[in-house]
């Protein structure tokens, strides 16, 4: 199974104050742009591929879904999850997104946050998620980036003029980075946005949009910190349907 | 119009003597992978977007094309395709791409190889070039990989360990860059993946392959120089479909 990291004690920790786990989408600067890809989840069957603390799943909800399911691998999330929610239309799992698998066609939208970096086998994933949706459904993720994961030694650097960049190095080495991120030892799978994309092809997917994401210039405005975001993206969202 | 950096006599005396200009399509070493991602043309109607020296036209219309017609703002590279083209299905014509207008549907595939980073219009060229091909019609093209065009100051740089790393920076900042590749002040049009993928889209094409074109290991065995190409992507290839 895949790497179960955040039901490390101090990765758990870290992650339980980032702004995202805080305030919820509202914290996540990317969701914006998430949403804009999103269809309007009323009356919709909708399944949250590591849904974590259950944001995503109490949005859904909120905004009329029939029925929500989340998954997750961490039990420590999904405890949160199910403490925070009250709403009956939103039911929790615990599950490993690699050994997943789904009865047929049974949602209209599957959304993955910040997850699928963690997968090894996306392939086999993209595979399962396009028969748990219904003809016309929709699929919509956020991933690291493979600007943001390629190099074997991540982070800004400064060139001989004192500029910042973003170094790549080992682009075409698909597999897996280990980065110490909130806790040491954490494994992502680097792929090419060439592989993501044809794999998501390969499932029978037809891709609808794709964006590098950015900060906006209001965002920007209202939070400077953001601004680095515009020199090398961070995370790749993805709308496609079944 | 676009600018016509080919005919500029620095640009196309250095041109001319880079390998693909020297060795055609076996001097480029994308090819097979280019060559991979489009339907034999055998009883085709070609396009070539930018056709250069006409290596590709000339190879389509060996490959059995119906018909093909090579495209070019560069007077003097039209010259030599064809003074070095005997075939009667081919015919060439000079043309501003972000001027141009087809007919509607009249060709089976159009291809473009390393021209669309000097459009500034994509969006209305790739309407234009879904309007001429029939339904079911291909789009195969290679243009400047967004990691390679990005950085205001592109060029390999060592990082402090003396490692080989590649600058990312100004992402999200689409427009020109200016390099000096063979001559001074050569436009190019930096675009996100997502924005060229999303004018795609928009234009009523639905994306079938996507590849940040890199290296075999046999091509690298071959050519050792080209192992830097693993590092970053310098070429995006896609093929799409109307």
């Amino acid at each position: 199974m895949a790497q179960n990291i955040y039901d490390n004690p101090a990765f758990f920790e870290g992650y339980s104050q980032l702004s995202r786990s805080v305030e919820g989408l509202a914290g996540a600067a990317e969701w914006p742009a998430l949403q804009a890809m999103l269809p309007k989840p009323t009356n919709l069957r909708v399944v949250d591929l590591g849904c974590g603390y259950g944001w995503f799943c109490r949005w859904a909800a909120e905004q009329g879904a029939a029925k929500v399911v989340g998954l997750d691998v961490s039990e420590k999330m999904l405890e949160r999850a199910v403490a925070s929610t009250s709403d009956p239309v939103v039911t929790y799992a615990r599950a490993d997104l690699e050994q997943l698998d789904f009865a047929e066609a049974g949602f209209d939208l599957a959304y993955s946050s910040l997850t699928l970096h963690y997968i090894a086998d996306l392939s086999g994933l993209f595979e399962k998620i396009h028969r748990a949706l219904v003809p016309g459904g929709k699929l919509v993720f956020s991933i690291e980036h493979p600007i943001y994961m390629a190099s074997m030694h991540p982070g800004w650097m400064t060139d001989a003029q004192g500029r910042k960049i973003w170094p790549v190095d080992s682009y075409q080495l698909e597999g897996p980075r280990t980065t110490n991120w909130l806790a040491d030892g954490v494994i992502k799978q680097h792929r090419t946005i060439g592989t993501i994309l044809n794999l998501l092809i390969g499932a029978g997917f037809t891709i609808t949009h794709v964006e590098d994401w950015g900060p906006t210039a209001a965002q920007v405005a209202a939070r400077p910190e953001l601004a680095e975001e515009k020199e090398r993206p961070m995370l790749l969202l993805v709308a496609a349907q079944r």
